[in-house]
C-alpha cells in the first residue's frame, strides 16, 4: 500500500459541514492503489462508552486525478461532535487504520485510542461556508462599461472616438460607453437568458478601464450619476438580474486625493500610512512603458508607479475601505462584490470585509479575483467563489490549445474540484475570456463551432458561467486592449446563429441547473484516441448526460433522446453520429447504469460508455 | 517516482513568514524517494522580463518522518510578493517540475508558463503568525490552587480537609489552597528556576477544580480576593515569572447566575439564546454519575448537565467573555490566557478574541487546550500554541507505556514539528503531566531515574517545557482526582533529590534556550537495538547534543565534555559509560560533523554517531 500518498486534513476542504447538520468526508489517496475505504465515527465522549467504532460506512471512490483517487461520505452526528478514522484496505489486502496520529494496525487497542482520531470538534454553524442560494442559479455577463453601449452622448468624455471607429481600439481610447447604455439593452440581455450582471469599474477614474480608482463614493461622470445608476439596479432587479461591482481595494489610482496629498506633503500628508512608501518622497523613473518602472520608492500593483497600494493594514483605510463596501450596498442594492487583485490584500482585512457586507446582506456574494488554487480564501470567512481561471485553463488547454492531453484535462478539472468544498464548488465564477484575456474566438482561431463546443462543455460544469460581452454575437479580439473593443450593435455584424446557440445553452443550463450544482460528476468516457468525453451530473436517481466529440473523426453512439446539441445528427433507430465539435446532452435516470458499488472497487471512468464502435463497418464512411 | 506522496499547500505551514522578510517554504516527498528538489521562484510580474526560473535554490532534506521525507528552504522576495515552484530529481532520475496544477516536464514552455507556480501574492506582515518573544524563554509551573499552598485558613471553604489528609483525596474534596498560599511560596518557584505560572481556574466557581464557573468578574473567595490577586502578580512580574489564568469559555457553570434565569424563565429568560438550547424547559435525567445524563435537552459539555455549553456566536455572548478576557489584562495585568476546550469553540470567536487580546497586551500569550491537530488555530489569527500532548504522547508512549517503536517516537515527533510553522513549534506548550492526566511517576511505575530522562527528553525539546505542580518532589497520582494531591510542603517528605535534578535541569534548559528555539533538529542515532537516542539542536555553527539511553544495557561513547548528565560516568581518556536510563547533553561546534551536503542526499539520521561499538572486549561487562 501507497501509505505515503494517503492525505486527510481536518477542518479544511478534506472534512466540513456542508449542510447544518451534515458533514462531508474526503481522503485522498493513491491512484488505483485502494480497495476500499471506510469511515469509523462516532461522539469523542463515547468511544468507550459505545464502542461506536465497532460499525463502520463505506465511502465512495469519487474523483480521479492522474496521481490520486478520492473517496467521500456524508455522515452527521446527533451531539454535534465527531471522532473519525479510516479503515483503509489496499489492493495488496493490507488493511490499515488511518487517523490523527497516520497509519497503525487495525485492531481493537487501536481503535480504543482516543487520541488516535480526527475531530470535528463541534458542528459550528458560525464557521460553515455557506453559499448564497441564487448565485447557482444564475449566468453570468460582463460588461466593460465603455464599450458596452453608448446610451448617452452627453456624457461623453473629451476625445471620445466614435462607436466601433477603431478596428482594433488603442490602449487610451474613450468610446463613450455608459451605463444609459445599459439601460437601453436590457431587453437584450433578458432575451439572452442572462440573469446577473458583473461591471468592471464604475467608480470615478481617470483610464477608460476605471482600475485607479480617484472617488470610491461616485460613478464617473462619462458613465452617469448615482441617480442613473440605483434606477439601473432597480431595472435589474425588475428583471430578475443581479447586479455586481467591481472593488479595486489592492491599490487606488495616483490621481485619487489621497495619492495626491502623499505626492505633495510627503511624510507629512495624513495619507502616508495608508500606502506602502519605501522613502518619501515618493519618486520613480517613467520608462517608455507607461505601465513600468523599477526605483519606485513605494509598493505598487506590479510595477506600475500609477497604481500604489493601499496599506489594509491600516485602520483609517480599512474604515474606509469598509465604509465603501456598505454604501454601495446599502444605497443601491447591490447583490455581488468582484474584488480585484483579491490575493495581493491579507486575509485580516477580507474577513472584516466579509462580515460587513454579509451584515449588510446576508445573501451577498463575494467573488475574488484569483487565478491560482484558493482553499486559502475560500473557508467560508473571506470569499464565495473566486474567477475561476485554473478550471477553465484546463478546458481551454485541452480544447484550444491543445497543450495538455485529455486525461490531463480529467485529472485537472478533478483536482480542482477537490480544492474546494461541495457548496464552494457549486457558486466558483467559471470565466472562458474577460477583459484581461483575448476573447474565446481568437485564441479558437476563429472556429465558431469550436467555440461553441467549449462555451457548452463548460456551461454543462458545476460552477456558474460568466458570458463576456459580445462572444455572444461570436466578437473577436486578442489580449488587451483587442479584447475591448466596441460593442456590435448593427445586426448585420452580429452573428445570430450564435446568438441564438448562447441563448439555448443558457436556457438549457438554467432549466438543469439543479443537476449541476447538487449532482456529482461521473466520467464515463474520456478516451484519447477517438476524443470522446462523455460524462455527467447526477442526483438523485436523475442525470444529466454529455457526450462531446473533441477528436477527428465522426463518433457513433447509441440512439436516444437528444436535448440539446450540435453537429449530431440520428442516423437511423439505434445510432447518433456526432461530428468533430459536435456534443449532445441528455436528461435520464441512472437506472440500469453500472455505479461504482459501494466498495468502491469499479473505476468510475469506465462504468458504461454509450458509443458504439466507430470502426463498426455499418457507421463507417 | 512516487508523485502520489509529493505535496505542497501554499499558505499554510509549508509556506508562511518566518520574519516580515524571511519565507519558509516545505516540501512533503515519499520518504527515501527523492534525490534533490530545488526552489524555482521570483516575482510574479518578472517571470518573462527576468527569466529567474533559468536558477535555483537546493532545498535541504530535514526531518523524516515514517512515510515522509521534508524538504525546506528559506528565501525572500525583494518586491514582497512571490511565485515559486519545485524541481524535483527523483531517485530514479526522473527530473520533474511541481507546482500549482501539478507536475509537468522540466523544460522551458513550463516553466515560462506563470499558471504554473504557487504564489505567495505578497508578504503581509498583518497575516504572519507572531511569536510572543518571551514564552520561548520560558519554563512554566502549573497550578492547582486548592492543592498546591493554604496561606490563608480564614477564607477556607467549609468542610475543608486537613491538608494533605487524604492519601488519595476524593473528587469533591477542599483542601483550603489559596493565593496566598502561592504567594507564600513564590521564594521555592524561584528557586527551582521557574519563570511561568499557570493557574487552573481562580474564578468564582462551586467545585474544587473551578471549571464550573459562576461569575467571570470575581476571584473565587476561597482563594482570595482581587486586591490578593493583583499583588501576586505584581510579586510575580517584580520576580520575572509571568501569569497565565484559565479561561472557560466553552461552556459555564450551571450555578451561573445567567443558567439559572434560563432554568426559571426558560424562553423567556434574556439568557435563553446565550446557550443551545433544543427544547424548555431546560432539563435532564440524574444518573449514578454525576457528570452524566444522555437526554440533556441543551448542549453541554461532555454529557454532563452541570456544564451548559456556551453560544459563542451570539453578540452578547460574544461581548461579555471579550469583555472578560480585556478586563484581566487591563486591570490585572495578566501575561497569558490558557483557553479550556478551546476546540469545540468557534473559530471566529477566537479571532475576535485574539484581536481583543493582542491589541489590549501585543505580547500576551494565547494557548488552547487541543489534544489533536492543531493547525486551523494555528495560522496566526487565533492561539499561538496548544497544550501539545500530541507531542509528548509519543515520548510517554515510547519512553513509558513502550507502546510504539522508537522509530515511530522519532517519526512522530518528526511529524508534530511539521505540522506547525517553525516560530509555532518554537512556543508550544510541552505538557507531560497535568490535574487531567495521571501524574509522571505514576505512569512511570514510581522508576523516578525513567521519571527523569522523559523530563530531561522533554526538556531539550524545542517547544515549552510545563512543570506540574509537586513533581519536582517526586509527587504521585494515578488520574484524576488522584493526580491533584495536596503539595507536600514538609521537608521530609520532598524527594530533594529529584527537586535538585529539576532545578538543574530547568537552569540548563534557560541557559541554552536559544539553541533549542532556534535551532535545527538533528537525529544522529536512534537504534532500536540499543536503544540509543543521539540527537541536537543545531544554530549557526553550535548545536546542544544529548544522548539517551533507553535500552538494558549500559552504551559507551566517545569521550567528551559533558554539562548536563543522569547515571552516565568518564571510564577513562576515551570513553564514557551510559547506564539505562541514563543521559548526557553536550555544546559543541558542528565543526566536524558531516552535514547533510546541499543536494540533501544524505539521511539526517546516520551523519555521525558518536557511539563506541557495544561489543568491544575494552568496555564490555
Amino acid at each position: 500500500m501507497n501509505t505515503a500518498a494517503i492525505h486527510h486534513q481536518p477542518e479544511s476542504e478534506f472534512a466540513y459541514l456542508y449542510t447544518a447538520n451534515k458533514m462531508h468526508v474526503r481522503l485522498r489517496t493513491g491512484r488505483s492503489d485502494i480497495k476500499n475505504v471506510s469511515l469509523i465515527n462516532g461522539d469523542p465522549y463515547q468511544l468507550e462508552h459505545s464502542e461506536w467504532f465497532k460499525s463502520t460506512i463505506p465511502m465512495e471512490k469519487y474523483l480521479s486525478t492522474m496521481t490520486h483517487d478520492y473517496w467521500i461520505v456524508e455522515t452527521s452526528a446527533p451531539h454535534r461532535r465527531l471522532s473519525y478514522a479510516f479503515q483503509i484496505e489496499g489492493m495488496d489486502g493490507t488493511v490499515l487504520f488511518y487517523g490523527d496520529h497516520g497509519f497503525f494496525p487495525y485492531q481493537e487497542s487501536t481503535l480504543k485510542t482516543a487520541g488516535n482520531y480526527f475531530k470535528l470538534p463541534y458542528f459550528h454553524e458560525a464557521d460553515r461556508f455557506k453559499a448564497p442560494q441564487w448565485v447557482k442559479e444564475t449566468v453570468w455577463y460582463q460588461i466593460f462599461p465603455d464599450r458596452f453601449a453608448n446610451g448617452d452622448p452627453t456624457n461623453d468624455p473629451k476625445g471620445t472616438l466614435p462607436w466601433g471607429s477603431q478596428e482594433h481600439p488603442g490602449r487610451d481610447d474613450f468610446y463613450g460607453g455608459d451605463l444609459q447604455g445599459v439601460l437601453d439593452h436590457l431587453d437584450h440581455l433578458v432575451d439572452l437568458g442572462i440573469n446577473g450582471l458583473y461591471f468592471c469599474p464604475i467608480f470615478q477614474a481617470a483610464s477608460n478601464h476605471k482600475y485607479d480608482t480617484i472617488d470610491y463614493f461616485e460613478i464617473d461622470s462619462a458613465f452617469g450619476d448615482k441617480k442613473l445608476f440605483k434606477k439601473l439596479v432597480e431595472e435589474c432587479h425588475r428583471r430578475g438580474i443581479r447586479v455586481m461591482l467591481d472593488a479595486v481595494f489592492n491599490h487606488m489610482g495616483d490621481f485619487s486625493p489621497q495619492w495626491q496629498d502623499v505626492v505633495k506633503n510627503g511624510k507629512a500628508s495624513p495619507y502616508a500610512s495608508w500606502f506602502h512608501i519605501h522613502n518619501f518622497p515618493v519618486t520613480y523613473t517613467a520608462t517608455a512603458d507607461f505601465e513600468f518602472s523599477n526605483d519606485i520608492t513605494y509598493d505598487t500593483f506590479a510595477f506600475t508607479p500609477h497604481m500604489p497600494k493601499l496599506n489594509t493594514a491600516n485602520k483609517e483605510v480599512q474604515d474606509y475601505l469598509l465604509e465603501i463596501a456598505r454604501y454601495w450596498i446599502d444605497e443601491f442594492n447591490i447583490d455581488a462584490w468582484r474584488l480585484d487583485v483579491a490575493n495581493e490584500v491579507d486575509h485580516r482585512f477580507w474577513r472584516k470585509f466579509h462580515d460587513v457586507c454579509t451584515e449588510a446582506k446576508p445573501d451577498i456574494y463575494i467573488l475574488g479575483e484569483i487565478w491560482h488554487s484558493s482553499q486559502r480564501w475560500l473557508q467560508g470567512d473571506e470569499f464565495h467563489g473566486v474567477m475561476n481561471y485554473a478550471f477553465t485553463d484546463a478546458i481551454l488547454s485541452y480544447f484550444v490549445h491543445q497543450t495538455i492531453p485529455l486525461n490531463k484535462l480529467v485529472s485537472e478539472l478533478n483536482h480542482q474540484l477537490m480544492l474546494y468544498r461541495e457548496q464552494t464548488n457549486q457558486i466558483m465564477f467559471n470565466v472562458l475570456d474577460s477583459h484581461d484575456t483575448p476573447r474565446l474566438l481568437t485564441i479558437a482561431k476563429n472556429n465558431k463551432e469550436l467555440m461553441k463546443q467549449v462555451l457548452a462543455f463548460t456551461y454543462l460544469q458545476k460552477g456558474v458561467p460568466c458570458l463576456y460581452y459580445g462572444d455572444e454575437y461570436a466578437m473577436d479580439g486578442d489580449g488587451d486592449p483587442d479584447c475591448r473593443k466596441c460593442m456590435v450593435w448593427e445586426s448585420e455584424k452580429q452573428d445570430l446563429e450564435m446568438y441564438q446557440f448562447v441563448k439555448n445553452l443558457i436556457a438549457f443550463r438554467k432549466k438543469h441547473q439543479p443537476l449541476l450544482s447538487e449532482g456529482k460528476l461521473r466520467w464515463y468516457e474520456a478516451d484519447e484516441q477517438s476524443g470522446i468525453i462523455d460524462f455527467a451530473y447526477e442526483h438523485e436517481g436523475k442525470m444529466l448526460r454529455s457526450i462531446f466529440n473533441t477528436g477527428k473523426q465522426p463518433i457513433y453512439i447509441e440512439k436516444e433522446e437528444i436535448l440539446f446539441s450540435a453537429r449530431a445528427q440520428s442516423l437511423d433507430e439505434k445510432a447518433i453520429e456526432i461530428a468533430p465539435y459536435g456534443f449532445i446532452t441528455s436528461v435520464d435516470t441512472t437506472e440500469g447504469i453500472e455505479q461504482n458499488d459501494k466498495s468502491g472497487s469499479k473505476h468510475s471512468l469506465v462504468a458504461r460508455s454509450r458509443r458504439l464502435s466507430s470502426l463498426s463497418t455499418e457507421f463507417s464512411r
